[in-house]
């Protein structure tokens, strides 16, 4: 099984789009992993690109931001 | 950790629309598989929604597929 040599450029996105919602909800991450039910510390790494983050990870952050899960992806 | 129950909604979303451009792109599970750097065993339990497909997968199957990671994830 061959993996292709991808930039992970959907993992840098995520990063980048994840923390801008949680900032503009004034939510530290602490408090966006509490209401996600997830640990601080994966918040942490998952905004820094470190984590490869599952689709069922990206639904819970997603919803405890009250967002629709494309708008976490969405390069623009 | 607490976990919140969730109803994998995501995931359902994306097991659909994977099969559903897949399908409109004359593209077996094998061929796609091969494709992304995958095996076809696990593009066939993504597209029923076994798993918990992580995003730098989900970026290797977009790019197979020439769209945006966001068409995958749009219940519309």
């Amino acid at each position: 099984m061959r993996k292709k040599n991808t930039t992970n450029n959907a993992r840098k996105v995520f990063a980048r789009k994840l923390k801008e919602f949680r900032v503009q909800n004034f939510l530290s991450q602490e408090e966006l992993a509490d209401m996600a039910g997830l640990h601080r510390t994966y918040v942490g790494s998952v905004e820094r690109g470190e984590r490869n983050i599952s689709i069922d990870n990206i639904d819970r952050l997603a919803s405890a931001l009250n967002i629709n899960i494309k708008d976490l992806l969405n390069d623009e």
